[in-house]
């Protein structure tokens, strides 16, 4: 055990138990807490742009660091070819279960930056709000149980569990080095249970765990034309512009009902029983509620299911980006050699992004008019995931929500994709807990990010109640 | 009468006919009129961005300096709201024909950078041609001008007609404050022939008159979505990505066929009869020569007419730019609040350019969803110009030619748009000849863009060849 800062920072936690001893401790520093939660925003991690490389370093050495000071062990920033991964544990209980802590450290480009109130990587408070790029995906939701960790530390000496924290800095670009990492490190990695925080709750009180999670498919399409940029008057209406059959390519992509048309895109889909779905539309999101989510006045997309369906039982294909021809002020008279759109496909179960990968190139070299010619590149692809709702990890982590939140949490599905989370699944074979602190209007991957500072809170309160929760658990424990 | 540089720059033209001693200075001070048209490259005069502001005025002034040099008279530089017009005459003879020469000092943006060979305002001689963005567009080609007049004042004393130079730097904005200026100055530019030099010839043993040139149409279409950037997995399904809606839009402009499909698009096309058709098809390229000069290996657009007609006597509308979502490295899982199209438009005679930018306007009103809002901006408009191929001003330029290139020219109709062509004939009410010594390899508009030299001299015989001509011209003569 070490000592944080200084001997004032200790909370003498002899006459309570651990538990209260901790969230005593989390009363007492919650300035500090934001102040640091401060600093692991401003670095600018974003994952996709190698310009900033070495800013997932620094961040990844500084998170590193305060593991290894608020009394974590075996520390360790583990290289990969691109974002390291920080490792940490606390396992001196081996008759207690293991609990596996996943976050990422690395962010979402802050791109367009015009449309920030304050810089993205210079986190300030605006009301309850912590706005910064990262502030609820997923640096603040990662930190609620760094903190958590540190409460047992330093007021017990000791956590009521084992805890491994596998934090990466590759998440937001679709985790190309974690399967390796996870799959060559079973025995490091072995747990009962993990556990992550990174998606949304439906409000303050309304705490939710999320139960289900859509896979991803990133591609690139592009569409070439002629050899040379021509003048579009001498010769427009000549050539097959390649932006306009690019256009073509994307319209073809869904009918009129925003169904999308790939032959075979749907065959796999798992189809839910009533019962199912009127859990969902009990305890999900009402089309309206998804609407002001959404900052939209009008849904669209598949007909025959409501729109939280929309978002979580049924797949979609978002243009993410497209890039062709003059991008400047004014006017240029020209006609395009190439032109560049990015896709972003969310499956379900049973889809298997692989076999979606084939069917979409089989599609766009079918409807590639002769004119022109096509070229698709796989960036990243993750396959749902499903979390059976009755395990008894899951249960702790109701009563955990219901003592951190005071309400008990719904159960939800989230159209997002945690890569990690069926890898976990499917590698380590433990049911993974979606323990979500983040809000439906937090801005994640959007300009003014923000993160509700109540729900840092109530999370590490969340946290440090799931930790003595499982540690009553009675379920299978690892070796 | 001024001397230019220094006496020895003279040549004695005293037993020689005026026209013999210019083109014997030419012959002799090729080596710096090939400097002085770098000179006159090296000005970034992009018009469309306002960034280049200051290096129009930069290169108004160069111009207006040399007109000045080399003899010219009442030289000025006109402000407008954005970019000045330079001004010059030499008016000594009543009793002759007044030959106004148009030109443009403005060049198209030089992006994208990375495409060129060598720096596109660091003009470089490679073979025999002179590479430089406004090469053939229009500097070179203006230029031919500039050095006929000087070869004559400069040997001779005088011109033999009466010439006035108009030169603008908004053509390639679409020659926004020009038909102000010369409406309001008809006494001023008054004329019995206008000359443009700002088309191609096939090749450059094969000299042209362009004798129609498409009109012109600018728009910027904008397809607006719901309020906030949104995660593209939690909410991907469920509202009408913009982007993807503004494809859809484009990809109903034209049918399978490469027809436009905005309803009464069509109905103002004039027909042209067998006659003018086999003339087209006689003199015009072929279509397999039409596409090594796209470097293209496929044709497209209408059918029931070849690619020389599409090109020149049908109608096309251009995509010159998209701009959507992210345009970085990687992914950006959002879906994008809003979307921008470039359109281009080149029409024929008698399209209306206002009326087709109504039609277009409720084309799009009737095919947008509902779930998505448009926005349509004009960004400029220019009627299409037609020339009576009989008129004496025409033959005049066709002996020219003949004298200057050693073959007589055919006579083409040419895709692009010289706005200024239309306003000529319409405000001034006299015939513009198209004396073009471009190629239709020089690139103008795209990157690597070039001036084939020989053509540079051979136009600059055959404008003094054609201001000899024209003083022979026994036509209307202005008062």
């Amino acid at each position: 055990m070490r000592s944080y800062h200084t001997a004032n920072d200790w909370v003498s936690a002899t006459a309570l138990s651990a538990e209260n001893g901790a969230l005593a401790y989390v009363s007492a520093k919650r300035t500090r807490f934001v102040s640091e939660l401060k600093e692991f925003i401003r670095f600018p991690s974003v994952s996709a742009q190698p310009e900033h490389a070495g800013d997932l370093k620094r961040c990844a050495a500084w998170l590193a660091e305060h593991l290894q000071r608020i009394g974590m062990e075996r520390v360790a920033v583990v290289p990969t070819d691109s974002h390291p991964i920080v490792y940490a544990e606390s396992c001196h209980a081996p008759w207690r279960p293991t609990v596996l802590i996943y976050g990422h450290y690395d962010v979402q480009p802050a791109a367009p930056l015009i449309k920030w109130r304050s810089p993205p990587f210079k986190p300030v408070m605006r009301g309850n709000d912590l706005y910064g790029r990262g502030a609820s995906d997923d640096k603040g939701q990662l930190f609620t149980h760094v903190k958590a960790l540190e409460a047992f530390l330093q007021t017990n000496g000791e956590l009521p569990v084992n805890v491994k924290c596998l934090f990466e800095g590759e998440e937001e670009i679709g985790s190309p080095h974690l399967p390796a990492f996870v799959a060559a490190n079973p025995h490091v990695l072995n747990a009962d249970c993990a556990v992550i925080s990174d998606t949304q709750i439906p409000a303050p009180d309304r705490p939710a765990i999320t139960y289900a999670l859509r896979g991803a498919l990133n591609l690139e399409l592009e569409v070439l034309g002629q050899k040379r940029e021509l003048h579009s008057g001498v010769l427009g209406g000549v050539v097959h512009n390649p932006l306009q059959a690019l256009c073509e390519i994307i319209a073809q992509l869904h009918d009129t009902n925003g169904r999308v048309n790939i032959p075979g895109f749907y065959d796999r889909i798992r189809r839910w029983d009533a019962k199912e779905r009127a859990y969902m539309s009990k305890v999900g999101p009402s089309d309206a509620q998804m609407l002001r989510d959404a900052a939209a006045t009008t849904g669209w997309g598949e007909r025959g299911y409501t729109l939280y369906e929309r978002a979580t039982i049924r797949p979609a294909i978002t243009v993410s980006g497209v890039m062709g021809g003059y991008q400047g002020t004014g006017i240029k008279a020209a006609i395009p050699t190439r032109a560049l759109a990015k896709l972003d496909f969310r499956l379900v179960p049973d889809q298997d992004p692989q076999e979606i990968d084939d069917l979409f190139r089989q599609y766009i070299a079918k409807i590639t008019p002769a004119s022109v010619k096509t070229r698709i590149r796989t960036l990243m692809s993750a396959k749902s995931a499903l979390i059976d709702r009755s395990h008894p990890a899951i249960a702790a982590a109701a009563r955990a929500y219901q003592q951190g939140f005071g309400t008990p949490p719904v159960f939800l599905r989230n159209g997002g994709t945690i890569p990690v989370v069926n890898l976990i699944q499917e590698t380590l074979e433990i049911p993974v807990v979606m323990m979500g602190f983040g809000l439906p209007d937090d801005r994640i991957h959007g300009p003014n990010e923000k993160f509700h500072l109540p729900n840092f809170f109530k999370g590490i309160e969340a946290s440090i109640r799931f930790l003595s929760e499982i540690s009553k658990w009675q379920g299978n424990v690892s070796a």
